[in-house]
């Protein structure tokens, strides 16, 4: 059995040794292993691979038993996720995961698709996904929220994939899903936050045009940064050629910052990742 | 002999066959041609390097005639540009160029470095070229600004290159030289306008960090810009990894800027760049 | 009425002029215009976007009548291309062009994806794109290939993409389709020609890898490129994880190089090609 | 006191465990810590940043007596390392180098610059570095190998930088410096090994250009790859552009490549590097 292992607590001398102290004791083999300080908060991240079979429970304990009291210990057996796309009309980073998952290149379960338009629905169709559309037409933001929160009740998930999904959400949405919506933005924020960065971009005249995948928290666009990249433009680019070229870098992002996650990768912590 | 002709006009039809016309007619040959039309705001814009023997006030005129009104011609024998250096105390753009000029790897006459400390000085001494410290201590902004413009009247120059210039300018200053202002801002704009753009990158947790090179105008940082690259960054660097990391990025930006002006290949159009 | 110009010659004093005057007397308005002389060559290439009503071969014919002998002009209106797909086995870079195509994101007309193996036909069907599996099995290349010109032969096609097509094809099939054949090749060529480039680079302990895109020719893997990229790996990932890794950029080149295809922006000359 | 402990042993369970403890019994502070099992060889690989006051032989000895008996240990206080630069005609590589050290930001002292021209010598001048020049005029490889020897055996050196050295060295050469000795290749190497890559890479016609820093083999340009970097080019560039174009791409790839020896973070295996 293999397991992922991730712990965050103040940094302390001697905690890799009684980590390690503890691993070994369990007969837990260590098949890889990351470490790292943040030095200006003195804070201790650690993430290993671990191969073995161990009563997770008592483990943990024991763990616990080791560590300073504010430790946050995660233990996952190595296993596909669960995860539902939130999309809108636009397609290619939707298409993406599903292509990935056709192919089995994606190390989850798409459970399904929800939307608030039925733009998506023969795409999702084609393969096999089930399609939730729940119009924002006629509702408040509180009530369409509360319906798409009705359609999410219905699944275990672990992490909801903003695919381009054009909606802000709620401070009380955000709340029941927290650390666990990853969103794509169309920008190398924080340049260009809000409404048709490809626009701002092209009316700024920059020469770089970019996408970020983040986790979604209360402020738009200002959560912590899972992974950004970028591409070089030039002058003879509209808004519009912009946007095209930068679906490429959107999806490939998107498809990044996932994988990242499916992996249990990512530490999320001051509004910052950590990422092993 | 060589020549750069730039023509920028509001785009009609025929404008390539009569600007071709009179440089034929004239004798000249095309070495290189580029033309860009935008199609938002239908303007033309053309650069062609010429080659041949010609009387240029008289060639100008013809081609003012076949122009339409607005036209903005700009024809320069191809020659060594003289540039003054900016610079306060970091060195890297500085002697990035210095390098390249002593190594006959630029394409300019330093004319002089200017700078509000005397920190720079040996290393301008080391590669013999004049040195002009302007301390700003005890001055206003309006004060010292008019001591180094009594520096720079001394010189007849065609690009003012601020290489880490920690100095904010006035539209006074700037209104003397516009469009030949070249300035190296080290986060990718419109991110992190102002000071210490790695300490906020740092902060926002950002995994890309980057360089701006762009004309300077009354907006801090908000000017046409020239060039642009990034560097991939990650959780293990605090803001000091990443500013000695960016530093590499800020001279390569500012040294490709540098030659596309010193080529004559840029347009600045309504605070954007066309670049040939 | 608009078309795509192209016209490549030995380089001559007056070609623009030439040129422009005719484009000006058939009353075609210029939208676009690129030229490239190759300096060493004295070789000239034009692209231009014409816009306008014209008889096409009188334009021509009054074009040629002006221009070098061994001038090469192509005139085409502007129009969605034809294109079939050979695959394989791997999906990514075939889906991607299928899921452009289905969200109307790709300036062509998908005829049909021919294959080796039938492998790929649930994604061509899910697409409703006609599947032709030619199988190799038990044939000589000779035979094989005859198989699958027979299938391509009932269709009239612009262009024939390998996304994937993991079979050298012999010097007959090539020449029935010169400068019509867009391949992907895994790695940054010329690095790591021939077979499972991805075990090459990992062998060889690079730290970037890449994938390109080139016209087909006799020669395996040595025709002309027409896109390129890399992404920057580490000493973490073995073969397989690179292979996945490569995906992305490889769908990704296959794409931009198509792109600059179907918009007839591409020359071949002497095995390198002219992008404008 | 900091030290860098780096541990290379075939992996074993408990490894990290009993590293772990020996460095707690010496009550050494962990202040980073970079781990890697290379899955295929079953090799580990430890790096880690410590703090504290320590008796570095018994230490070393306490951790021998707990690993494998193949393990390589290396511990060394953190301390600027002594290097040598070669190079020949070309400046930009070394006055990088030159320019880093002048402003504090190399973890190294210069203890001279060797080269088989003159050409350079002014610029270690301005810099105040000896400069020894070891023609090759008139002398077989082994004689003027034999010369530049004697001059290096009168330092006593970290590493050899060969900041374009233009010069093939023999295996005898070679064997003096194994390890510590690192080139800047002009090409993303495997592509383009030997004399003028710019000049293949012009007649290949491909897309990007790079630069590959490595350490020095027997076999030219085969040595285990540091680190690595790309630009793109297009078709209006003859090879003396690109060769201007990738020299800001050579200095900053050999820099990064220095930064990494100079901080140990290197481990040579197998012809390849992991670098933590």
């Amino acid at each position: 059995m293999d397991y992922v292992l991730k712990i965050e607590c103040k940094d302390e001398q001697g905690l890799i040794y009684r980590i390690a102290d503890v691993v070994f004791k369990y007969q837990l083999n260590i098949i890889k292993n990351d470490e790292f300080v943040d030095p200006d908060k003195s804070r201790f991240f650690m993430r290993a691979h671990l191969r073995g079979d161990v009563d997770s429970g008592a483990f943990q304990g024991t763990l616990r038993a080791m560590l300073p009291s504010d430790a946050n210990i995660y233990l996952s057996p190595v296993r596909k996720k669960n995860i539902i796309i939130l999309g809108t009309k636009e397609s290619h980073c939707v298409g993406d995961i599903l292509l990935k998952h056709n192919s089995d290149d994606l190390n989850a379960n798409i459970l399904a698709i929800v939307s608030n338009y039925d733009t998506l629905e023969p795409l999702a169709q084609k393969f096999d996904i089930p399609y939730h559309c729940v119009s924002h037409e006629g509702l408040s933001r509180e009530e369409h929220e509360k319906r798409v929160l009705e359609v999410l009740s219905g699944y275990e998930v672990d992490y909801l994939i903003l695919a381009k999904y054009m909606r802000i959400l709620s401070s009380v949405f955000v709340r029941h899903y927290e650390n666990k919506m990853i969103n794509i933005h169309h920008s190398f924020l924080p340049a260009f936050i809000g409404a048709n960065p490809y626009k701002q971009a092209y009316e700024r005249g920059v020469k770089i045009i970019g996408a970020t995948a983040h986790f979604v928290t209360n402020d738009l666009d200002e959560g912590p940064i899972i992974a950004q990249d970028v591409i070089h433009i030039n002058h003879t680019m509209g808004w519009k050629e912009m946007q095209r070229a930068g679906r490429n870098v959107e999806k490939v992002v998107l498809s990044n910052a996932l994988d990242l996650a499916l992996e249990d990768r990512i530490f999320v912590y001051e509004n910052k990742t950590v990422i092993f």
